[in-house]
Parts: structure tokens; sequence; C-alpha cells
């Protein structure tokens, strides 16, 4: 059992990051399907006036009440990045969805204290559905548990991937022999097929050229759900992981896809 | 100016596609996240009882209101394809979606005159979405006009493409030698894709290996909001079409992809 005090501390952060995703959620309504500029950033994803106005709002609320925790986010400088508590924020996960009016964009949210992920929220604005993820407890989808599949044979697993494009020579090979031994794959889907995994939905999602505030905010999700999310070699994500990530819906399928993809 | 008959007639037509609509968008949402049992088709795409079930339905209403229209369903024998009017179906364009709980699946309803599409509907049921087009009538969603994009240039167009899988070799040069030409491109919307579309959100949509019931529905929605929906060699579709299909924004930019995929 955890201490009285820390279990209040993390009650404190979760309750104060789901009141974060209302303001997110609702700005970025006000955004979604109406005229935006459009630019390319270095690493050729496109950005917009959306994600950076909701990152600022959120930095500005979390340095306002926690003026000692860090911010690692997708659209401003990082701050403070030795504190014991960091958050990582993805304004907008899924910006090319985001622009094009497709409603499975998110906001990615995590907390983390002394490198690891305590909470990770994940909040689809458009279709008004929230999982919420905190270590020690069962994952939420809009307050209700949710759960894994327990399907824990790649041949009848479902896998997502947001677009093969973002793989290299070595990581397409990797995802086509993974691909050719499950049942289906399907593209397209940003964080929000990362919900579906802990809801049971997909089994499998497999990616690469993650960054972390793209995948910190799913570990508390995914594993509160009774899923596994890792990297390619099995190990725990952080902050300097490699950016290649695999979430599976239970120990025995992340098992098979691990010798699977190899 | 159409003749008062022939506009009663279209009307009356269009009214009872958008009440088949709404069974079938009620139908479709109680097995959505549901359990359900998934097969596997000879073309190897997946089947469901929702599927048949909502097909069943819909004919069960067509046969008892209009006994001597045909019906063309994606589940179910066509009938009657020799009739004046004939019904193409899907109850579930997006099965692979709609099996993973991604809320991007639709119902697709076409009638056609003398093998002309004069309704199309594109209904979304997870997203309360629906899209009309009755033949010289403004396309609308949710019953207010929507209308195309007026990007007219390929390096300001964004391409969706439901996946890579359904290419075959010299389709997929050709989508890449498309893709390389636009500003962005995104997998993953099946119908919605075509939706977006309309609504002037996204600029083209590349395919191949479709089959009537996913395409016919397509064409009023697109053509009434402006838009251009042809196959690969800018030729209308009909029943008898290959299947690869290409929709555009407008007359400019259909005409541009045309000659930059050759």
């Amino acid at each position: 059992m955890q201490s009285p005090v820390g279990s209040h501390e993390i009650e404190m952060l979760a309750q104060f990051a789901d009141e974060l995703a209302d303001v997110t959620d609702a700005m970025a309504m006000t955004y979604f399907r109406k005229p935006l500029d459009v630019e390319t950033k270095d690493d050729l994803s496109p950005v917009t006036q959306a994600d950076r106005a909701i990152e600022t709002a959120m930095r500005e609320r979390i340095t306002q009440r926690f003026p000692a925790h860090g911010v690692f986010g997708e659209e401003h400088e990082n701050a403070r990045l030795d504190a014991a508590h960091v958050w990582v924020l993805d304004p907008i996960d899924g910006t090319k969805s985001f622009v094009s009016g497709m409603p499975t964009f998110g906001t990615l949210i995590a907390c983390l204290a002394n490198g690891a992920p305590d909470i990770g929220i994940i909040s689809i604005p458009p279709m008004a559905e929230r999982w919420v993820g905190v270590r020690g407890q069962q994952s939420t989808l809009n307050g209700q548990p949710c759960r894994t599949s327990n399907r824990s044979q790649l041949a009848e697993a479902t896998l997502y991937c947001t677009t093969p494009d973002i793989f290299d020579a070595e990581g397409r090979k990797k995802f086509e022999t993974l691909s050719a031994q499950v049942g289906m794959r399907r593209f397209g889907g940003d964080c929000y097929a990362y919900g579906l995994l802990a809801s049971g939905h997909v089994d499998l999602v497999f990616e690469m050229d993650l960054h972390p505030y793209d995948y910190m905010a799913l570990v508390p999700v995914i594993e509160g759900a009774g899923g596994v999310i890792t990297d390619w070699d099995g190990k725990a994500l952080g902050l300097h992981s490699d950016g290649r990530v695999i979430a599976a819906a239970n120990r025995a399928l992340h098992a098979e896809a691990l010798v699977a993809m190899s």
C-alpha cells in the first residue's frame, strides 16, 4: 500500500491533469475544422496555431500551480527537466488528422515522478473520449474501468500503425514481418489507437520515430488497463528511449510479437 | 429545370434513403464495440453479423416499399439489376475500422436511375454525421450545405487513402508518384475520407480495388459539393467500372492529379 502522502499527491496531480484536459479539449474544438495556418517544422511534421496555443495554455496553468515542476512539450522549449516532477505534453497528437478534419487526434498529458510516468491522459476532443491512467490504479475511459483484450495469439490480433511512412528500411522490415503474422492490420489512428488498445478493441500498435510527448502519456493508460508498452527491445519507455514503441494487449502477446518481428 | 414528376420522385426517394439511414445508424451502434464474430470472406475482407443484419434490414424495407427496384449489396445476392431504379448498399464500409472500435466506418446508400446515381448517402453512425447528395442539388452534411475546398494545386493538397495494401504494383507506383507531389498524405478513413472531401477538409482520395457498393453513393455527395469523382482514366463511375477511383475537390485539381500520376 502506498503511503497516504504519496497517494494524496498522485490523486491531486491526476485531478489537476484531468482539469487541464478539460481546458485543452475545449480549446481544440474551437480550432477543429476551422481555417488554420499549417506550417511545416524542421522534422517535416505540420504545426498550427492551435498546437502552439494549447501548449501555451497548459504550460501557463502548470507553472502557475506547480512552479517547480518541469515541462517537456512538443511546441515550446523544455524547462526544468531535472525537477522531481516533469509534465510531458503533446497539445495535438495527430496534427495531420486534425488539419484534415479527421476526429481521431488527441491531446496527451503525462506527469513523470523521478522519470517514471505516474499519470497519463489520452483525450480525444471530437469523440468526447478520455482515457486516464494513474500508477497503481485501473485505467478508465470516461470514468469507467477499461481493460485490454485477452487475445494472446498473433494470428487473432488486430495491429494498428499510424502510417507506414514512419519507418526506415529496418523498421519497415520488422513491421512487415510482424504484419504477416497478425489477423489484421490497419493504418491511421495516432494516439487513438492506443486508447482503443486500452479498451480491448485493438491488440497491437507498432510504431517508430515517436517522441516522449507521443508516448509517455500512453504508458500509465495501457499498463493500468492490463497491457504492455515498451521499446522494441522490451525495455521500459523513458525520456531517453529511441522512439521505437510496441504496445500489446497483454504480456503473452507482447512476448510473442517481440519474437515474431526479429 | 426537371419535370415536376421527376423532381417529386427524386425527393421521395431521397426522403426514403434518409429514413433508411436512420434505421441503419441505430442498428450499427447496437453492434459497435460489442463482441462480434468476424469472418474472412473469399476476397479476404472481414464480415460480421452486423454487416449482414443491416443489409437485410435495408433490403426488406426497400423491397416492401419498392418491389420493382433492384438491389446491389455487399453481403447478399444482387436482385433485379435491370430495373430502372437500383439501390446500391454497403451496410458497413470500413469493416476493419468497425471491428477494431474505430469510429470512422460508415453506411453507404445509393439509388441509381437508369444506371446513374441520383442519390447518395454517407452516414457515419458514431459521429452522427451524414452527408447527403441528390442530383441537381447542393450536397449537405447534417442538413447544412457543404462544399469542397478550392485548393487547386497538388502541392497544397491533402491526399487520403484507406491503406496502401489495396494497391497492386502498377497502382502503388501511381499512388507513390501522386503522393510525392501533394502537400500531405494520410492513411485510414474508409468512406469518411470522401465525406471530409465533400466538406472541404480533404482534397484528394486515391484508391483501387473498390466495388460499386464502395463508390456509387460517393458520387452524388461529391459532385453536389463541387468535387469530381471518376475512375483513374477520368471516366464516370458506374456498376461496371474497374474499381479504381480518384476523388478531387475541384475540376482543376482532378485534372492536375490525372496528369501527375501518369
